[in-house]
């Protein structure tokens, strides 16, 4: 089969592979629409994991499913499905404590271009299909479909780990399409005032659907000191942090109230580690919890995800900047996420309908 | 100072009382507006809290300070405030113990027209005002913040109590004033869909424009047995209770998932016990947790729910059917709300814009 | 093989059947000391799950495993195991959402003895090795190693259900040996006063040892107005039910304090319904939680579990009141725990040393 | 009256000041026993909280109330009293957020020795007398009642910020007086392991007494590489940092399994901030959540550990490595405090029995 390969850091091309084999517990896929993601550029031409010769990039697909394992009971071949980036080992003791993601090892409940090859190919695999898989609602747009696998779970997790209550103000720190979701998800969770980091104008128009209602940009001066002026110096009781780098959590740590919580879910790609103020931290007391967290996948995950998007709970669409159509729109999608010209949020490729 | 009181169980009338006496900590206020509130029917022709005389109904609205103790720090005459029906003493253990609205014995908070002199009268009496009243948002209409202190709260409180998540199934039994702030509530927190039980139109209307997806109807057979079909034997994940009668608990126990919540947030005002289905319960151990509370009030639960309605991110005013003008039309209002007519949400008394 | 089996409700003996086969995910193991649990008293003499034919007994051992499947990949032939009453489908749906022990329905997750052929012979077979089992910390005796089956899982679990705090006081209704187990567990949160509800000299002298300070006996009338007495009338902070009936809950709600919580482990096995008094439970107001749950299993558990007990934070040997030798003693050691002789706490027959 | 005062940065001296006025809510005593902490030597010697004139020093005591306002209702002059060192405005909205120790501002609960004069005085304050002091439990010795204002509480603390649950392996860093304390909360939440930072043999004595099962010292090498050595290479679920710096935190991310908690109550008196290794903490996403907060205080938090004291669930007494006698040994205490001799633990002063 052909599949859209890292060849090393910095290469990308088609290459040739075998198909995939399915075991008792697994299912074999082929993509319906796939999504790039800014991972895809850290994995590919920043070497954020490490190198990888041959392998198949992408994470974020719908599918249709073709084969399946003996023991697999709820999925036969035919079936469209929706995909998660995260795939657990169910069974594994990190699951069994709450953390799916982490199964294996940290972080290593993410297989997908990173453990093995993704989903940019004409076949792909899944382990647990049981455990992974979600059957797509029906009426579901693929490209809404693809939205699933990482931009809703990992945004929503955001607002998860911040742990959002009535009335909370909260800071959301980029405005990506993770960061929307974020918002997005900061809105489900009943947020009375959402601040947004973020300058590009098509990602402001989004955020504001989203529910976000002022608007913060570095190029202003320090995020924390204009979050402190809007709220009257009091600060805000959440930051959901989707955007920026390791230098972002003092900005963070300093305007969130004590008792607040920071969420993260942005991969930091660089710097030897996060520096937390120490005395707008409490000198150790002020109960200004830290926390960040890869996305919950699996079944459960984007069965509820999905209906939530079935039923116009959420709308995604405003995410799909970008549509291409085919295999070979793959490298030009890559690019445009490289590049974030100011009219992307996220490109989809549809490749079959 | 004049007030409309609860003469003793089913006669009710103008009085003249003192005017309340301001403690250090305390404020005395004027309500601009009030809401009749179905407790006061339960009250006043039920005797549902036992007889008293000559006690001045009432326990929601918004209002003016028009004197406030020495000890007091963030309130002063003129004031305009959101006042909760709950009004808690938070120094003490109930209220350190994280249960406010019990402080001083089950149920004790509530305060206003079952311990003291409620708020339909001239003036009125806060304990702890600084700890208890919230300063109204600017441009927020006296109606709106009427609402805030027992509709939204308490609705809401069904959709904590139950702890809905992202994508839960939710069923919400009893459209009514109360029960739609739970769908509202439950959406606000992310349901994916939200099956409602209720029959008036106006309650259907409403309840739509605050996220219910399906209507259920007690006339049509059990509600139970409709919620499983409509859910393919499956149930749902979480139940909220705002209305019916202890029997509606039976229901709920049948219909929620094992690992499901039920949360009631309805007074509970006649029958011997609340009876739960021992098979259906799991024999004991189908982790079907039932648990129903006070909403809890006090000055943060107004500044946040406030907070909320002042940025749009909550619109109570198709919450209110009927309003009304001056003193006189207490009565008017209240025999509407005793007598339930089929275009009936929720009454508010405009006293000065 | 041979096996002690149900035959018809009211009758048991020792069959012949074919040893189970071991699938790709599953291990073959057979006991080296077993425990007979009230639950089979239930299951054989009083037909609580109903009639069944020539299935073996038994849920409560540890082991030794014979044979694994091909994908199992921790454990091999000749492995000492802990082996828990609740062997879950890790990937379900249910274990997703946190209730583990209710995958693929309802309790579902209980499967030795109910859903498929028990521990009480020469094999069983264990579903998802990697996930159900645990390697037995070294040096711990097999007597003890089999009360982590049931015993403490459960016992521990009523606390958990509680969600005991640091001073709480608590009530424990029960002292068999899942209540002592419970009495640990309150303990080993933090408790700082448990009132225990039981009867029999070994029992009492035994939840000493694990920290109860306050007896109560049913023969002294009501449970609640004895603790009400002994606490002021302030009641207690928490309950947990692991004995009684289901006219227990009403005790229990009337001496939990409100914001209170009572968790259940107590299998149900008679009765339509539990009734919740209408007016101690704050007329549906109160905060006093309900919850009942079967025991969490699995291998996380087990290890946890197993750690405190071959750390010597937790001691079960006071459990154990009577050792029997060989398989030959099954029907004895039932019969024993049929009777209940005053001097019974635990029967365990050692198989194998 | 006298009092014990910092006169300015590394003097103090006994001062003559006016007895304070008691306020509507408020309560005077004098201390009964009064016990010296690492804090006094912060404040007094290194400026930690910066320059202060005549401030009386002290935030640890039992007492005796002497005079209470006019609205005090549970306490009166001659009743003997716990006094928590933190004494929160529980009225505030911090409070009424769950985090009343910084009521009125980050920290700002903490009002002895730092906003007011603290308790080495013949009388001193305290704020809400009904909200902050507790009973002293009959039977209670004075110099036990001490580390209930301080030592106990922080130390339960890390124990509630790790939120340690049965089984689990717990690393804590610091062993004197608070992390022995951390110890015992660890133990009564029923961790399976402990794992002990500490040399001076007085505290690894204690800590054994405690729980803690292996010890380890900085001396032999990085705290973390040890750790993972004696973990097989799995690291702990939980940290509680009770001693150390602003570098322990990286140790502690290092040896925490993804999905852990590190909970600090370390004062952090140096150091512009705390490092959070980026590879170790998972690239932002390992879950290895990060939280420090100054302990509860008020009424309810000294009756729930009060009373394990009184019920002999906790023994404070190995924490008293030295006892003195009367108000002229203060200084003697406080010198011994600050140079930590091998043999300390806790002094305290007995000032009337």
């Amino acid at each position: 089969m052909k599949g859209y390969a890292m060849l090393s850091i910095g290469k990308a091309g088609w290459i040739e592979k075998e198909k995939p084999k399915c075991g008792p517990l697994d299912a074999i896929c082929r993509p319906l629409a796939i999504a790039v993601c800014t991972s895809d550029v850290h994995t590919l031409w920043e070497g954020a994991i490490g190198e990888r010769h041959d392998m198949i990039l992408g994470h974020e697909c719908c599918a249709e499913v073709v084969e399946t394992g003996e023991l697999v009971k709820d999925f036969k071949a035919g079936d469209r499905v929706l995909v998660p980036a995260i795939t657990p080992d169910w069974n594994s003791v990190e699951a069994q404590r709450g953390y799916s993601m982490h199964s294996g090892g940290m972080l290593a409940g993410w297989k997908f271009s990173n453990y093995k090859d993704g989903v940019f190919a004409e076949y792909f695999h899944v382990n647990d299909a049981d455990g992974n898989l979600a059957h797509m609602p029906e009426g579901m747009s693929i490209t809404d479909a693809s939205m699933l696998s990482d931009m809703v779970p990992t945004g929503f997790h955001g607002a998860e780990l911040a742990d959002i209550q009535y009335g909370d103000e909260v800071l959301v720190i980029g405005i990506g399409p993770v960061g929307l979701m974020s918002v997005a998800g900061a809105s489900l969770k009943g947020a009375s005032k959402i601040y947004a980091v973020g300058t590009r104008q098509v990602c402001i128009d989004a955020a504001k659907k989203y529910g976000a209602d002022e608007f913060i940009s570095y190029k202003n001066g320090s995020i924390c000191e204009q979050v402190l002026k809007m709220t009257d110096g009091k600060g805000v009781d959440k930051v959901i942090i989707a955007g920026g780098t390791v230098a972002t959590f003092a900005d963070a740590v300093k305007c969130v109230k004590p008792g607040g919580i920071i969420g993260n879910v942005n991969y930091l790609g660089e710097g030897d580690s996060i520096s937390i103020p120490r005395i707008e931290w409490g000198v150790g007391m002020g109960h200004k919890q830290i926390n960040g967290g890869l996305m919950p996948g699996g079944r459960l995950r984007m069965e509820k995800l999905g209906a939530m998007v079935a039923n116009k709970k959420l709308d995604v669409s405003p995410l799909i900047s970008h549509v291409f159509h085919g295999w070979e729109s793959v490298e030009e999608a890559l690019i445009l996420m490289k590049d974030k010209p100011s009219d992307l949020i996220k490109p989809v490729i549809v490749i079959e309908d």
